[in-house]
């Protein structure tokens, strides 16, 4: 790939506009009844339109036959190489529920468990308590005082909170205490190196006073955590591609994702018409718009053909208003497939189109996975988006003489 | 590509199974006359309808214009990089013979060799020289003792045979003595590291022994060596992918292979038809079978067009006893090219197909060089193959959160 710093060398302002659609979890598998996937069988006369103007083809998250989470599929669109830009688990939990982190913050997941008299976990999960118990649990836990340490607890939902700890000098470098199995104690937090014995000792003093603190409290009278993580020094849009960056998106993790590479996140409501509405009011402040709709992957994970064939629909209709701004540059794709039939992400590559006035348009008349296979761009990196994007819309300067 | 402590963080044991069939030098060339590839030329009524139900591709062995040897281009085909991954001439050689190779030692090709009066190497290959006299010298050479070390002296065929060196503190950082061409005295071994001089000594002794004891045996009167070499350290199937894999092949060399990455090794008959009786017979057992079928290439090397193509009608015949196995995925393809015209390996990149419930078909018909330079998978890296298989069986978890 491209380094970040020859893109940046490369990158100029531009008055013109980027718009990037991406519809969560896009990608299909056939229904066995039909043999048409979710978008073959959606009536999106306007997607189709516009994949007749586009360039099209498959997109690939991460690699062939890896199934990327929502994290590193959408560092890959941004431009961020996913395996070497990976986000860590503890941060995606803040960034899921709006947590404002802080560059020197570390997050963690933790799952509320049950161990036994013996100190044994027997659920991992404690039976999956109610979100309204975990609220309760959290007030617990947010009694807790570490000295050195400010932290920071917050309910996910069902069994999953985070924690948050800010002070000085906190590392990363810290192993799990989820033992990944039941049978067996919790693990004590350790340094990977010594410069994260600090950061050991004191979240192993949270973790004491939580199990004391819980120990009433059956089935959920412990924790668990992993994925300590502190938040990615990534390069961001402003600097970088010398965008004036927006992020449109209902749910927090997709906002946190933008966040953290440099985007404005611009508060809107729970549909695609009020995100399009969102968009066109903004329009005018920016040169990059990422406009992310959740509710193709929901209906996937949900196992729900037919919900996901009506979200593709529900995209289409509001596609005119969107395409009426008259991006100089538009694309419409996914972070990654989540089959319905497969009820969970898939490694399938991505339906992707892209147009431009200075590409000339394949033969591609529907917007498929099918037909994106025959598309110019075959399969490619999704870690290519940015840069087609950017050079489409002439904010990439020559290379070289 | 994924670091391989991703992909073995990333794969789980399931019961899905895999069949990956290797038809050795499958990719070929048009025959003048007709314009046809001898994939183009066989009548092969089952591959052809397994390519309708795949999806299909050109796989690039290790690059384009780079004609690989088997070494690398199975290497690639099991998902380590041909590039960084060489398994040395020397290890190749000895796997070729079924040598049990141990980990500390070190292999090298052994050419009987020409030389004159003055010591000027006159002929590389002394004559080429029948397999029966080689063995009898071969027996000469076994003779020879040096302190410090064990020695074996194998027969490949012709003038061509394999040493192993068994001791302690054997380095591969030494020089061949083999000088590439005639008149000029062999090269001495010279150590390319300071460690290596102990193991460049015991070589030395042990040529100087060789050429006293073929002295009178014109025109084998001396040996040369190249290719010096220890058994690579590869992550091993079991770890790296939680495979349990299985090799079945008629030659050596392709069994060598599948020992050297963690496959158990299954005796097999001389036929297709055998090799797929032992399949079916193990089948159970394992979760991944690399099936490997050597007389396409074979043919390819004798620059025999027609019976490229008979080998590949007898594949096409026993095929619907493997698939009747019902594998989860299956994968068919080539380790490199062998066109028949050029009458050896070549760069060309190698029909490929892999059928998934869970990839949607291509377009393509027919399992040839051109209809899958149609399919979806364009030209694409061998290294990839084993994530798609893994993928497509279920056995990699989703990548980050």
């Amino acid at each position: 790939m491209i380094p970040f710093d020859l893109i940046e060398e490369l990158s100029i302002q531009t008055p013109s506009k980027i718009l990037l659609l991406v519809m969560d979890g896009l990608g299909g598998l056939p229904r066995p009844e039909t043999g048409l996937t979710e978008l073959a069988t959606a009536t999106k006369p306007n997607l189709d339109a516009l994949a007749r103007a586009s360039i099209c083809g498959l997109s690939v998250p991460v690699a062939p036959g890896i199934t990327p989470g929502s994290g590193p599929a959408h560092l890959a669109l941004f431009g961020y190489d996913p395996i070497t830009c990976l986000v860590g688990r503890g941060v995606l939990s803040a960034l899921g529920i709006g947590f404002p982190l802080e560059p020197t913050d570390l997050a963690a997941r933790i799952n509320f468990a049950t161990v036994n008299d013996e100190g044994i976990v027997t659920d991992r999960r404690a039976g999956r308590i109610s979100t309204e118990t975990n609220r309760q649990l959290v007030g617990l836990l947010r009694q807790i005082r570490v000295p050195g340490v400010e932290i920071f607890v917050e309910t996910e939902s069902m069994h999953r909170a985070v924690v948050v700890f800010r002070g000085p000098d906190l590392s990363a470098r810290i192993t799990d205490t989820d033992p990944q199995r039941t049978g067996v104690p919790p693990l004590p937090v350790t340094p990977l190196d010594p410069a994260a014995q600090h950061t050991a000792n004191l979240v192993n003093q949270f973790i004491a006073a939580a199990a004391r603190a819980l120990k009433s409290h059956d089935p959920a009278n412990d924790v668990l955590m992993r994925g300590f993580a502190k938040y990615p020094h990534l390069p961001r849009f402003g600097e970088l591609y010398k965008l004036r960056a927006a992020v449109v998106a209902t749910y927090p993790m997709y906002r946190g994702l933008g966040r953290l590479v440099g985007m404005d996140v611009l508060p809107t409501g729970e549909t695609f018409a009020d995100e399009v509405a969102t968009v066109r009011e903004n329009w005018a402040n920016y040169d990059f718009v990422f406009l992310h709709y959740k509710y193709t992957d929901t209906a996937g994970e949900d196992g729900d053909f037919m919900a996901k064939v009506d979200a593709i629909e529900d995209v289409d209709r509001s596609l005119p208003a969107l395409l009426a701004l008259v991006p100089d540059v538009v694309a419409v794709t996914g972070d990654h497939s989540t089959p319905s039939v497969l009820r969970s992400h898939g490694w399938q590559p991505v339906p992707f189109m892209l147009r431009s006035r200075y590409e000339i348009p394949d033969s591609v008349e529907h917007f498929t996975e099918r037909a994106c296979q025959q598309g110019t761009l075959g399969r490619f990196p999704a870690l290519q988006v940015m840069l087609m994007l950017l050079g489409n819309a002439l904010k990439l300067e020559k290379y070289g003489a």
